[in-house]
């Protein structure tokens, strides 16, 4: 049992903390928000206190770990003063858009010597560890190819864009971070174009809303992602992992599994989720317990800080190929 | 809010007083089993109180609701005491095996007032949920046909086969609960025929262990179902549901979405679920949620006593025509 | 290669003139319609000779083998004429709806020493014999039960309703077949039941349009078959073969194989054959190979006179069941 | 009805012999190859007259038409040598692995007037063809990505693959045609990567055997290929065409329709076709029809020689930034 302090209680923090509240294996003491409206309702919801401050939270021995939910340009600042007042942390990700700040960020971790999470959650979706668990196991061969798909529902409003990074390092961040999980290694190169398709807005804002991007990883097998801010069906999230002896796809789960046929054609299995809080549920559940298992234990929370640092160095990459239209070697 | 008292701690006991423990809208207040080591143990688990006798719970003026799970057998003396305690029910199917005995207690429910309703979860999972849903909507047309499937991945053990009442009022129970679901009407008709293929000594124990039925339903529309206590590929339950205008089927659901391609061939979803606790948990969640709607809105719980007792009588008719080669007209 | 005469030169003559005149191992050399207008285009459209009369086809020494796509009722007198002839026969189903005709053809038609191959079709279907061959490889262990889906888009015109035999005789006789090729074995007793759904005029003509039974098999497998003369999909042709060790289903192919996934939903490889025809297109070729093989190498057609016959026996006795509600035991 | 002469009787060639041998609308008269045995292997199989020489053809002026499916190498003269003697051409794909020889031949045919289609097959199949006429009737919107993933079963031999022009030219050009076809629009940029996954001795001989490359097309709509030597599960040949409205997919197609439950899992639909020559079957009897209608018509053939073309500059694209990590503009 782990007592948890959260900041943060927008839309996602809010999904965190009713999740830390029905964990049997986790406590959720307190949440703070800049929204003292917002820290009210999210500690109604869960039976946790409003904290006054973020010092309120972090200055209470009886917490072990904060989960960190808040906007991204507060997470830095967040985990350093998390860890230094020896608080275990799990932080959503990206942990910055300015991959010299998560250096130093990365140093008060590292000199700390207390475990930090990113909220990679994905990894811990079923279907995607299936396919980790395949490839650990051998049951591919030597992998090859994987094609990773990644649509969102519709954009998120512009002021959000605006302030986001842009599509790689807000979206497509997710992407990498699977693209390094799946192969198990560091992908060395990235060559990404974009376009502009859904908005003309976003184009206006200077991000893009359509991209594409093929990696190079280390053993020189090739993986291919794409993204879309608009997709009509719902939210698509699929991954290809092709090798030697075979394929395997994580597929689109549906709510119901309900086929029509009509004179219309035969529909199979119904909409597909709206977004991530419904398609993801389970890997949130399933990234805490990991959490919670990684502090009791001991040992090195996965994914790990570094894994949010490379992801991020990854979009960094994409981002200058698609501007130069070079494909850009990715450093250490 | 609802407080529950319980009764039996064996499988499907414990699962439910989980599920009722996790219910922000149910608490569970007390937990009886005639095993007090099991009582013990759900007690534990739930946070509920083991309850030394039935009278502590059925006195127990705190409680305002039961949950009974224990065995068939004593379903209705349980229903009995506890509406003449006053206590709303919520009883495991199927209430009895003697139509007689389900007649008698009928009476006192009724002379009781008190809101009973039987647990054919079936009826709320999602899928099955939206068949009906979709019927009722005419998306389907004039009804006509629906083919009903419903395998057990393995025999029970024959000791519990020998108390159940045989294969069409243990297990086939629930698929003619689904059909007077689907078609939202009677069935008039029932013809019959079984076989023993998976073991010998089910067939010495005086029952089946694979059956198909089909049923006439007052609107002239028929209804298949096929039913085996073995299934290799796991918990076998789709239904499919045909009109006028075309088809919808409740397909099986899996508890991952990966497909596997190689050279073997391609595999879709993976494996089904193992059985009904992982298949229908959605349904037992919502089973709760519904009787406690029905009991805080004053309203008749769904299903119903009723639901319960015709259910049996069409498994009745179908051991009839099983064992005659008639088809067996149901009585009211 | 094999010279053909054939008889008839409607709809399904027509497909089948086309079939033999393509085949590269049979030459169609005469057609003959009582419609000389029919025999005219058929001839033209495949290079073979409209023949004057029945004899002329018969007296034809260079002719080999008849294809008989005639009307049911000439079935028997052309096969008689055929073998007496010395013409190898291939005859389209049903051999006749009078088992006491069928009786008398089958000693003329053994007597004779001729081969005569009865025309159902739908064993040479890929699909559904990729399940008789999984099944005698064992790969399914055991045969249980088996549930074969039969649905036609649309009724015939009353004129052919009113002389076709009835749903069982017509329709479900491809059915009972499939029940025998699938098991390898008998059917022993047959329950069944029917209604009037599609259209009150088909009742008023004495035949039903919606049926559903229920037959035994020797090893007391159990098989279940239903027929619609209504399906707003189009052509439901499926089969689910169950065992000990698993389930194959021969699922409905689709003339594309495109997914659509929009706001409306996710729709699967498109609309369904619409009849006969375009469905069973490969396994009208088949068939006419397998007969060209028999007769080349000296070996027993099959399907054989004889499955025609055990077929038109379980309609019987589906009639039977149907109309008195009991289940019938299928006579040698 | 058109009268062919054919160049080429090797595996393609005989196949396409024998597609002409066998379409009521083309007469194959006669067939050339080198190797004299291949035509007569080809002319006995078809009823065509083996040729002595290619002029043999091309001087026979009861020959309107010619099919060259001869190696790449002698595309380009033979193409000339047709055009000049005034037959109509359909070439298989690539037209010549130089873009300077493929240029010099567009004059020569241009010159000519007569017409040249060339065999982009891919067109014809029914399921991609349905995606580019579901994209001109407006049912995606705006088109804004397509995936397209096309894997052989396994590498051709090393002779083969040093005069293929590599992997970009003799294999990825039909995914290039097929980007074309789809957006109905011409690719302005490509990037591309490639790696040496299969076989070491691929890249020995300068050929890479795994590749991914992204286009983006003159809307700005972006289009990512993948292509792989080696495929373990058969065939892999898909299409996602993405848009505002939504998808689309050519799914891979089945030989048969049978699904397989079993302890092992659920298998859908079984192996997928081995390779091209039965996967695309159907297509190459519509191309067929195709350039008959064309010719017969006076329209322009299409795909026409500067499709062919097209092709080749975006593999030509393709290769030089796989070489140089540089996106390629496309020239006019």
């Amino acid at each position: 049992m782990l007592t948890f302090g959260q900041f943060g209680a927008g839309r996602i923090g809010r999904m965190h903390a009713k999740n830390l509240a029905a964990n049997p294996r986790a406590k959720l003491s307190a949440i703070y928000d800049l929204d003292a409206a917002a820290s009210n309702a999210a500690a109604e919801e869960t039976g946790a206190a409003p904290a006054p401050t973020i010092d309120a939270v972090l200055g209470d021995t009886s917490i072990d770990a904060v989960l960190i939910a808040s906007s991204t340009d507060t997470h830095c600042d967040l985990i350093e003063r998390a860890v230094r007042a020896g608080k275990a942390v799990i932080c959503e990700k990206p942990i910055h858009l300015d991959i010299r700040r998560v250096d130093a960020c990365r140093r008060v971790v590292a000199e700390s010597g207390v475990p930090v999470q990113i909220g990679f959650n994905r990894r811990f979706d079923p279907s995607h560890a299936a396919l980790r668990e395949a490839a650990l196991q051998g049951d591919l061969g030597r992998l090859e190819q994987a094609v990773i798909t990644s649509r969102d529902p519709a954009p998120p409003p512009l002021d959000y864009l605006r302030v986001s990074g842009g599509i790689f390092r807000d979206m497509a961040i997710h992407d990498f971070d699977i693209a390094r999980f799946l192969f198990g290694e560091e992908a060395v190169e990235v060559a990404a174009m974009g376009a502009v398709l859904v908005d003309p807005r976003i184009g206006e804002a200077g991000d893009m809303d359509a991209v594409m991007a093929v990696l190079r990883m280390e053993s020189g097998a090739l993986c291919h992602i794409n993204c879309s801010r608009r997709c009509a069906y719902g939210y698509d999230q699929r991954i290809e992992l092709f090798g030697e002896k075979g394929m395997l796809i994580s597929e689109n789960p549906t709510p119901a599994n309900v086929s029509r046929h009509t004179a219309a054609g035969t529909s199979a299995r119904g909409l597909l989720h709206h977004f991530f809080i419904e398609r993801y549920a389970e890997s949130y559940v399933h990234e805490i317990n990991a959490f919670v298992d990684a502090v009791e234990s001991g040992s090195e929370p996965s994914p790990s800080f570094e894994d949010g640092r490379r992801a991020l160095l990854l979009a960094d990459a994409a981002v200058e190929s698609a501007a130069t239209g070079r494909s850009v070697r990715v450093g250490r």
